[in-house]
């Protein structure tokens, strides 16, 4: 591109032309030649030429006649990063992730919080779209299905994190919760359990059912009886672990293994069969799902259980956000996978 | 002010003379008149046009004669939030509060984390300056002194929340962690502990201090002894406080109250206090401190707990920043109440 390229002329709401890059190069106080270097990307010139170019460029909207061109100039080296939900345990390792990828890459981070309002999440879009964004990152507490944010520019790239939009076109990044399920219960079975129990949350969590198919194809993988009383549905906490273990010990076939919907669950199960004077994992192994340490560690024994990994889908929500932003076409639902943590209510050794 | 107001000639570094109100006018595609009302705040005008034309002005630097209106003027409705640690339970619920209040007035919140990491710090401001943040908040997990951020330039507000600038000129806000402590130690001697133990966390934690100091002048306040082995400083944890729970029972004069550092520690003391045999509250009544619901409900009996009212802290932090913003001086420690939330492990009705 010669120093002086020619501009299309545009024009406005209001008919006029719109700028050229002479109102740019007067404006930063620079010649057309610099101008059109800092614009496009050449020659040497100080950041802080470039900064300023590129700055008044997108401010007055100067829009030479290349469009990826242009997108590329027109950067505000923002994205938005808004949580359907407030901040809390799941998101929090995934903005930390966020953060990181795109700190490393001089790219600043907006942070908006809807907790579940609509109405204050059409205010953040609109404060975030006035902000110039490259692109934006939803983030939620649960992975169920949600509409895609918007209305929004055509082409803002955008992903979901732990969280789905309900919309073929969007990009949703996940963790594999089914394959989750099934590392639990195929360690139990590994080590000898044959009558593995699943004590989990309220059914209408899409996790819930995530973790529930995992469960019943590893069990018929791994050759063992569906037993009726042994998958329960329940609640996220404590108190439903050391109730659902009173029911399951209530019967005249007790599991030796119980795979539980999350760590609070878990440790519920570890205190009351502790207090039954059953030993764990001696007479019943237990695995929990999330590995969050304030549970997995305090409980006694402390516990093994599931990682979704949510550090690694945060960084992967980032890299992938950048892309698009260059320019690539990502769409459809990618799925990351849980590993296994093993700690003693799984084995003596752990 | 009129409707075409003179601007006097200023001089760039390349020493030509800078933007003119003509200059916002044209880029912006309106009247001048309207981009003087729109940069004046006056007038009947669509906030859209305000706001076009304010960011016109603001990014081709255009400076008017009255330098407090020309920074009023030149606001990027943008405030930084840097935490220097990793997110997490402590500056959730004040990030969740200065988003609110921030929001509320269309201020956009860049969001940094610099995990005790100095270079990261620095990274981190360096890209918020270049933002032109009109203010900063810090934020920590620890209430710790720290050296003030910086430098910054003059003049640019910032805010310490739970966390301590050591710079007399700096703003800081805190828990009253003195207060909540005796908070605590008068609700068990009002319900008639004569005997009130404290199991805290490490003693190089501020906390760790400022909950002792209160925990001693309430003791006095409610003419009980003081006694030497009633004082156990350790971990954080729950296996902290199931062991100073054996220590505290082993001698001849065990505790009929026992207020503790943190609700994980108490977690750990009533699960102890129940497998000896020793009921809550009624032979032994339990305080904890931060209200963490995970902790304070699930354990059994819940726990009667000191909340140190963050999330109100940080709704306090946003007000002063933005009256900073305004051109208010606030300087200073300043430190909130905290409340006693009761719960059945002091109160048989709670």
């Amino acid at each position: 591109m010669s120093d002086a390229p020619s501009v299309p002329p545009s024009t406005d709401r209001t008919g006029r032309h719109g700028p050229t890059i002479r109102d740019v190069a007067r404006i930063a106080g620079v010649s057309i030649g610099t101008a059109s270097k800092a614009l496009n990307s050449n020659g040497r010139l100080r950041q802080e030429t470039r900064d300023k170019v590129t700055a008044v460029a997108r401010e007055i909207g100067y829009r030479p006649n290349d469009m990826a061109q242009s997108l590329h100039r027109t950067r505000s080296m923002t994205v938005g990063v808004l949580s359907t939900d407030s901040f809390g345990r799941f998101t929090l390792p995934i903005f930390q992730a966020l953060e990181e990828q795109f700190a490393d890459r001089g790219i600043a981070i907006f942070m908006c919080n809807a907790t579940d309002d609509p109405e204050r999440e059409r205010q953040h879009l609109d404060q975030l779209l006035g902000k110039r964004i490259d692109g934006l990152v939803v983030t939620a507490r649960r992975a169920d299905k949600r509409p895609p944010v918007g209305p929004l520019p055509p082409g803002l790239p955008v992903v979901y994190v732990y969280s789905q939009a309900d919309d073929g076109d969007a990009l949703s990044l996940l963790a594999d919760e089914d394959g989750g399920a099934r590392l639990a219960v195929k360690h139990l079975a590994d080590i000898g359990c044959s009558r593995i129990a699943h004590v989990t949350g309220p059914e209408h969590f899409e996790a819930v059912q995530q973790r529930k198919r995992g469960y019943y194809a590893a069990l018929a993988e791994a050759g063992l009886a569906e037993h009726p009383g042994y998958y329960r549905a329940g609640l996220w906490s404590e108190a439903w672990g050391r109730e659902a273990t009173e029911l399951l010990f209530a019967g005249d076939a007790p599991p030796d293994g119980i795979f539980c919907g999350n760590d609070q669950i878990a440790r519920g199960v570890v205190d009351a069969l502790r207090e039954r004077g059953i030993s764990v994992p001696g007479q019943v192994a237990v695995v929990g799902f999330d590995n969050w340490e304030v549970m997995t560690t305090a409980a006694r024994p402390p516990l093994t259980s599931v990682d979704m990994n949510l550090s690694a889908l945060g960084h992967e929500a980032g890299r992938l956000l950048i892309d698009m932003i260059g320019g690539e076409k990502v769409r459809g639902i990618r799925r990351l996978p849980c590993t296994l943590v093993v700690r003693q209510s799984t084995s003596r050794q752990g």
